[in-house]
């Protein structure tokens, strides 16, 4: 079991990683590769104070390094579920168990528009997590909702397992499809059926299919975490950064406006000093 | 008039400067001589994200230097006067008036001890600026209590202009004082007087004097606004850094604890971005 586990590797998380780890909390990173943060592509970032005109890409190498060294773990998955055990919580990343006794969310904008359908279908066709179920829907038809490099290769191994695949997103391609596998932009799409999922509409179009994967580049806290209090779009916090549950936290722009470097660094660390103190206190 | 002035030139204060530059705001940053500050003479500060390892004299240089390059002015004095003008306030740093549309706050944990007598002969005996009401006491006896390397020379101007100078402090002496002029190390000590003040007990022992210049290392926000709204000890303030006084602004060690760089740096940006938003709605 971790101290403390941060969800989302960004400037926030990290930040919250470096004082976690500075105070000898044992941390797990659970994020998509730091390099697909949208700031890696940041030409010039100028008001991070102490280091005028640097890169996004370059920012985030060394707070990324920074943790690394100091020995914060990083798991590269993506956290699709999340239970209250008590005095811990269980994250599920992908088809990996993290146990950890505080948890800092940390996953930037919140993005929680789900497609018609979604809830009525969880578990009867529709899943998160590709490692998780694929063998379920082996010569049957799927179709594969994806956001990033990451569910394009989810999107592969399921093929490569025997299913037949249709991958769709919102998003442009990232070119790590195979070439067997047909790539759709939607805008919307519906998701029907009567026991289970039986067919799509994709902007209106029917699609038959089996099962869905829901691929997102991460879930929503909301989603994962449905008692979290929430205001205005935002996690709501006081101004320690505790949430409405106890031993989780949040820090960054999945808080609130300025979406902002600084602010999100001094967050993370407000965060994570805050999680030492409450973890300290339960021994 | 500039757009915004900042009080103090710590983590808290650079940043603003540094997001208030960016966002094409006049900064003035008013404060000590930044190599005063505590952080400076800091060997090794962990925890910062994006440059681990890094002296707090570093970190201090590399803000200074990014905040001027962006234009930021600095004014090395001590701030003793605060007036609300309605749309702007005007601030009183030593000889010289500052006027601002808005205010942040940074001047790190706030030291409010007053000695006894203090409030009540304000302007009768007492000053806070040798610059200011040095040439009433030529000729005359004067006590100075300072704390600073500033405030040392400023003791030095007093006896160069023809008073009569015993320098007093709970510091110990920073090496600038004349020969000439007698240091002190003291506890504590009293202010006496009928209609002004006449004499001091410092430690128990009378000094007979007809002036008394308090120059503090910087004076506490409320004793320089008394409206502003203070909570355990520290400037209250809600979730975007705004005081209870329009236009007023706070960030850093003076709103609370973690006493941390990061915390700082997050916390003057939404300050100074706060402000910003402001001060465009006036417009």
């Amino acid at each position: 079991m971790y101290d403390i586990a941060v969800l989302g590797g960004g400037p926030a998380g990290l930040s919250a990683a470096i004082s976690a780890r500075v105070r000898n909390k044992t941390v797990a990173v659970i994020s998509n590769d730091y390099r697909a943060n949208v700031l890696y592509r940041s030409n010039h970032v100028p008001n991070y104070p102490g280091l005028p005109d640097i890169s996004g890409g370059e920012l985030l190498e060394r707070m990324h390094g920074q943790a690394e060294k100091l020995g914060a773990e990083f798991i590269t998955k993506r956290v699709i579920s999340a239970m209250n055990m008590g005095h811990s919580w269980l994250l599920g990343a992908e088809d990996e168990l993290v146990e950890a006794k505080a948890v800092i969310l940390a996953g930037g904008i919140i993005r929680s528009e789900k497609f018609a359908g979604e809830d009525a279908f969880v578990g009867r066709g529709i899943s998160y997590c590709a490692t998780c179920d694929g063998m379920l829907y082996r010569q049957k038809r799927v179709v594969v909702y994806g956001e990033t490099e990451a569910s394009e290769l989810e999107a592969n191994y399921l093929k490569e397992i025997g299913c037949i695949v249709i991958y769709v997103s919102k998003r442009p391609e990232n070119g790590k499809l195979v070439d067997s596998i047909p790539f759709i932009r939607i805008k919307d799409m519906e998701i029907h059926g009567e026991r289970a999922v039986t067919h799509l509409l994709i902007d209106g179009e029917k699609v038959l299919c089996d099962g869905v994967f829901l691929l997102r580049a991460s879930v929503a806290p909301m989603d994962l975490i449905p008692d979290l209090a929430i205001a205005q779009g935002h996690i709501h916090v006081n101004t320690t950064m505790e949430t409405n549950l106890t031993g989780v936290y949040a820090a960054g722009d999945c808080i609130g406006k300025p979406y902002q470097i600084a602010k999100a660094v001094g967050e993370g660390q407000i965060a994570a000093l805050r999680a030492v103190s409450w973890i300290d206190q339960q021994n």
